[in-house]
């Protein structure tokens, strides 16, 4: 039996799922793996305050496990595994990056911290020759990075596509299947405790820019940075958008894109309509999916649990096995080759479909005008819907373009004559 | 750079395609990886006939690569890595264990060869401390294998369900689409080589039950043996049940299916209707779905091509990348411990529900009678469908069970009364 001492920094949501899993599992892991898991000490802010939480919620972590001082864990020489579950960019990245130069292996769910400090963790983790493992950082229990890094490896992958955010995905799931607005959904998503009181990282899509700098970095073997992703969140969709894409065969995701050819590499998450029956379409509420194509692997699609207590557990104990199973770090970092990474071309000048809702005076010509918009920039119609006119006497115009460059696009809509048709939405569509 | 060597056992067009992207991907691998990866000796049946017909496929070979003799390859000293590519059980296992005993990592794609004889070549690679990887043995490029033994590694699974044969998908996404009976379409299929000229592995749930076998003990961490396994084909579905199934609400699939509950296991393989909403009845043609449950990581789906040289491709040399990046074997094997193994109960008295079709007399009372027989045996009635009596004066009566006891179901079957009313199809129903 091979025995293990790990260290916690943070005991919130999952670091107490974490505890739970693993008393739990215990013997099985015994059994399977020969190994011995046991939790030294624990870094909360306050022993008392965390004593008192935990008993309120049937945590048995004993007192002496507990501490307020990082380095107890960052610096023990017991302990071979650290755990970082506080979340937020500092101090994690340095606790992180503390145990990581002591020679520990570091297990983190922490998206933030990783994304936006991953060159200095990573240096750490080679110069020690420590670990470093971040399955649950990106979709929960989704494997994708395991997958990536183990089993597409060989493979030459060109495009990673996703719902990488819960929040966002529950907002828009029942804004499209209860007509309702962003607004009220989003407050009563707060109330059930499914999104924060201050929404912003969620629903701006900056944690799912996180997300997706991460798995990019991974898919295309070179750094891409949080700096480099386009972003757009969902606070300005309404639901009048949805239904009219409903309407024409579009269900709306937060989506997270990044796709590569040649050196030419696009990422960016919007809001994006898919047709109908896009298998990603039909992912809803909490639930995570991501799709790969790979010049090898064809199309591969992973779905699960990308939040909660249980599943983010699931990947961090898995997480802990591997890392307790091999004393090397498994997760290969990308190599800074010039053909690998620093040639990367960066573009915003991606294909995409749009859909564009225009509101229009009622009056003979003004299709005409909008038409040729479109054509001045070589951005042809793939089909139209109008709506009646509504008390203000202007009429709804929705169109759905074929692909073209984004910039073509934004250009015809730069075209638009404010005084007789207005641009209300510009939502992009994937096929 | 380190280099390693490696050794193909059969050359046909799995180990074409490796071959193929070893060569494509050389100069990434070693960017990525510092990996030099080359294959020293590859096993053929005839060397001429290889060379003839590898110049027809335009794969270059060179002819002292090539050998008839196996030893060449399993007994090569400077070969640390076997990748058997020759399919069915003998000699692969044979050449496999060879291989194993002398130190040398095996990857295979043969699940025959593994689920047949996994015991001895588990214990040839404990022996000798080499490592057995087997990514493609299961879904082709679905990383199922190392998702089981890696990510959810600490978890509890109770569940395993998927669709991992394309052959039978194929045939029941055509007959479904097209409305066409089974033979027509399995002679269509033999046509475009995507059945084999003889399906019986295919159609009669074989695959799926050999690959049903390696799934199911690894996760539930104990040996499963293809003996265990209820096996049903689908020669004897017809277009009409698949039409019956669809106005009811159900797709149908050869499901593969284990469960486990407590150390109660169930396996089996065998056409299952779905809710056509269910995500795996959208699962079409050649792709592979599989669908995980476990305690932790809730509900799981991965989905990807489960055959074709490209995508089997990437899953090999995926486990090539990862065995030479460690000389460790990666897949825990599971322990024969009395606790997660031994005791397991096999069960054939499965929950389900049914789909029952009955040819009756169109007369007074028959429906009473068959609703006695289900109601002798406590299987109660969801929903039920009666069609018109057709040229022989019979009427066709639909039933859909809720949930009850298999072997209940039989029970009730029996009962009916041969010259009033005739059992036509019964298949499960999983929702």
């Amino acid at each position: 039996m091979k025995k293990i001492e790990i260290g916690f920094l943070g005991c919130g949501n999952i670091g107490g799922g974490v505890w739970r899993m693993l008393c739990d599992m215990h013997r099985e892991i015994e059994n399977r793996d020969g190994l011995s898991i046991h939790v030294k000490r624990v870094l909360v802010k306050d022993v008392a305050e965390a004593l008192a939480l935990n008993a309120s919620k049937g945590l048995e972590v004993p007192e002496e496990v507990l501490t307020e001082n990082a380095a107890d864990v960052t610096d023990d020489q017991d302990i071979s595994i650290v755990c970082e579950f506080m979340g937020g960019e500092q101090p994690a990245a340095r606790f992180m990056t503390r145990a990581l130069e002591n020679g520990k292996t570091v297990i983190t769910a922490n998206k933030v911290a990783l994304a936006l400090n991953w060159a200095q963790l990573q240096a750490a983790a080679e110069k020690s020759g420590a670990g470093l493992w971040y399955e649950a950082s990106v979709g929960g229990v989704i494997p994708v990075i395991r997958v990536l890094t183990t089993n597409l490896e060989a493979d030459r992958i060109d495009r990673v596509m996703g719902i990488i955010n819960g929040t966002t995905n529950y907002i828009l799931t029942r804004m499209t299947k209860e007509g309702k607005d962003y607004a009220e959904v989003l407050s009563e998503a707060q109330r059930l405790g499914l999104a924060e009181p201050n929404p912003e990282a969620d629903v701006e899509g900056m944690d799912a820019g996180y997300k997706l700098s991460i798995l990019a970095s991974l898919a295309f073997h070179g750094r891409v940075t949080y700096q480099r992703i386009y972003r757009e969140g969902i606070t300005d969709i309404s639901a009048t958008d949805i239904s009219f894409g409903r309407e024409m065969g579009y269900t709306l995701k937060l989506l997270a894109i990044a796709k590569k050819d040649g050196n030419v590499v696009e990422c960016r998450v919007h809001p994006t309509f898919l047709p109908s029956d896009h298998p990603l379409a039909m992912v809803d509420g909490s639930l995570n999916a991501i799709f790969i194509h790979g010049d090898y692997c064809r199309d591969m699609m992973l779905q699960g649990r990308g939040a909660g207590e249980k599943p983010t557990s699931s990947a961090i104990c898995g997480d802990i096995v591997s890392a307790a199973l091999s004393l090397k770090p498994q997760y290969p970092s990308f190599k800074n080759t010039p053909e690998d990474c620093e040639s990367f071309e960066f573009t915003d000048n991606w294909q995409t479909s749009a859909y564009i809702r225009l509101s229009a005076r009622d009056e003979k010509g003004v299709l005409t005008r909008v038409a040729g918009c479109f054509a001045q920039e070589d951005v042809s119609i793939a089909s139209m819907m109008q709506k009646n006119a509504s008390d203000d006497g202007r009429v709804q115009l929705i169109f759905i373009t074929h692909p073209a460059p984004e910039q073509a696009i934004r250009r015809a809509i730069a075209h638009f004559d404010g005084s007789i048709c207005r641009l209300e939405t510009m939502i992009r569509v994937e096929e």
